[in-house]
């Protein structure tokens, strides 16, 4: 077992051992998931279950629950329920992706052809709302609605404005805070919601969370453009070639070399892919990776300003600590 | 606009009359859902809202709101709710089965890909879901999200046994409970639970809608048989081409003809379709619809006695005449 988001952090404070025993549970609850499904989907949903990722989201839960005031059963389920709405949307993105692998691990659209991986992921999607309502109040089920349906949203606006050149930067930071940031901000917002915690402090946490999720989504993104396909476990150059336009391509069309720039444009414009090859060789790459990485280090540290509502404990601090992990992965593609 | 479901009822007690204004309610409301999505989502679901069917949920739920006390503002958004997830299994079936028109209009995923088409499913699943949040408490909501649990869970049995000769009789009723069954029965559930009918009244309109549901699927199943594509205004004599082990199919499978029986079980072994041309102009394929027809015709009559629970209304009465109205609709299968 590895979770390589808490394991490399800059700092030695083993955040991660702080709630090591409640992600394995957490990833217990989500295998035990598979005998609330009838007979001929367990097998799959077994299948899917062990193919589980980095737990990011219930990390966010864990951590936001200790630092609110103690990590409760609730907890748990409302961490196993959020990453099983991201494995969802895994599985239905690696059918519009054709991936084939995820993780080292064949996909399920590779296992069981696309129909089963659209109507598994249904599946998925909707359990996770049947174990939202054994949470909390219809304004909990409400809110954990509106967040299935932002990031469904998020991404039906993206696979919808491909090579739209009318896509502004700021229509990019709203369809990443729906995609991406939503469940980030759900895991905070949940998690001090579940603890108890004052409106203001949930407001606070929300927000914090949607930073975090964008910050995570333009290191994602120029992961990308920047990344090794062993280390990351996917395949990666295939945004700008498919018409995804992410912030370093923003910032490729901004370029101050307007050679770049036009080029940059006209493949967009012709709905063609740049040419990776060539303009990863350039100084206006490395400009646009190292504008977008700034940008990102601008969200986590506007995130971390909220965790300071929060009163001094080895979990907040653990938060703050996986503010600055987040730092150091975006660093790391500028080179 | 018509309600083929209603308009060619046997006796002419208009029961469409009866709630004619109230159905429009529900398409004005299921139209008005339009503006709840984000700019880019908006312009596709209201092509997909303007494709609106037969409105057979929708009109369960008013009829069994009528019968239990009245149809109230929330009996209509429940309709409207459980339309549009019935909207969405169609959207993903679509996708699946590569369907171009569906009521003589272009599918989705003709329009706009399937990968769109996928997304827009899950956008509408996870919005009626909103929707449910505001017509009840957690326990509510929780039916809500069980019953689209169901209906996919049927949907991932069905795909994953094609051509599966272990799957018995009873594995079929119990796909078709799930996948077709569920929202029927929801339907007239939902409206007596918001009708604040008591528990044993709620119970029993469960089983009849259950009830309606099998024989409206075994219906659909016989139709795929023996209909007219042009009149059934969807592509016909393709379940067995599929795979599907529908009730016919079964019932040709213990055709009292050993040849046929031995030549559809080889078939399907052999993962092939029938030969629908020849198996069709038999008596054992006559006498398979006529067993079938038979089946649905039970369920519809176990169905209407769950209505003697009811007080004579003129909204029991046309639940009443639903039922005959689906015998007629069964009972032309035979020919």
């Amino acid at each position: 077992m590895s979770f390589p988001f808490f394991t490399k952090a800059r700092s030695q404070k083993q955040q991660l051992d702080l709630i090591r025993d409640e992600l394995r549970l957490v990833q217990k609850q989500i295998a035990a998931q598979v005998t609330s499904f009838e007979p001929h989907v367990q097998d799959y949903m077994a299948q899917i279950c062990k193919a589980q990722g980095k737990l990011i989201r219930p990390g966010l839960v864990l951590l936001t629950a200790g630092a609110t005031g103690g990590i409760k059963p609730e907890h748990i389920t409302f961490a196993a329920m959020l990453e099983l709405v991201h494995m969802a949307t895994l599985v239905h993105d690696d059918v519009l992706d054709h991936a084939d692998t995820r993780r080292d691990k064949p996909t399920p659209n590779a296992l069981w052809g696309n129909e089963l991986a659209v109507l598994l992921g249904d599946v998925m999607l909707s359990h996770a709302m049947v174990m939202g309502t054994e949470l909390g109040d219809t304004e909990f089920c409400r809110m954990i609605a509106q967040i299935v349906r932002d990031v469904c949203q998020g991404e039906v606006e993206q696979s919808s404005r491909l090579f739209d050149l009318d896509m502004t930067r700021a229509d990019y930071y709203e369809l990443i805070r729906k995609k991406t940031a939503s469940l980030f901000a759900a895991a905070m917002k949940g998690a001090a919601w579940i603890s108890g915690m004052p409106a203001d402090i949930v407001d606070e946490l929300n927000r914090m969370g949607t930073l975090l999720g964008i910050a995570y989504q333009i290191y994602d993104d120029c992961l990308d453009m920047v990344g090794n396909e062993h280390s990351a476990g996917k395949t990666l150059h295939t945004d700008a070639e498919k018409g995804k336009l992410t912030l370093p391509v923003y910032f490729l069309l901004e370029s101050s070399s307007d050679d770049i720039a036009a080029e940059v444009h006209d493949a967009i414009a012709r709905r063609e892919g740049i040419d990776y090859e060539r303009i990863s060789r350039t100084n206006a790459f490395q400009e646009a990776i190292s504008r977008s990485v700034d940008e990102g280090l601008a969200q986590t540290a506007a995130a971390r300003e909220s965790l300071w509502l929060l009163p001094q404990t080895p979990y907040r601090d653990a938060l703050v600590e996986m503010t600055y992990r987040l730092d150091e992965l975006l660093e790391n593609c500028r080179n």
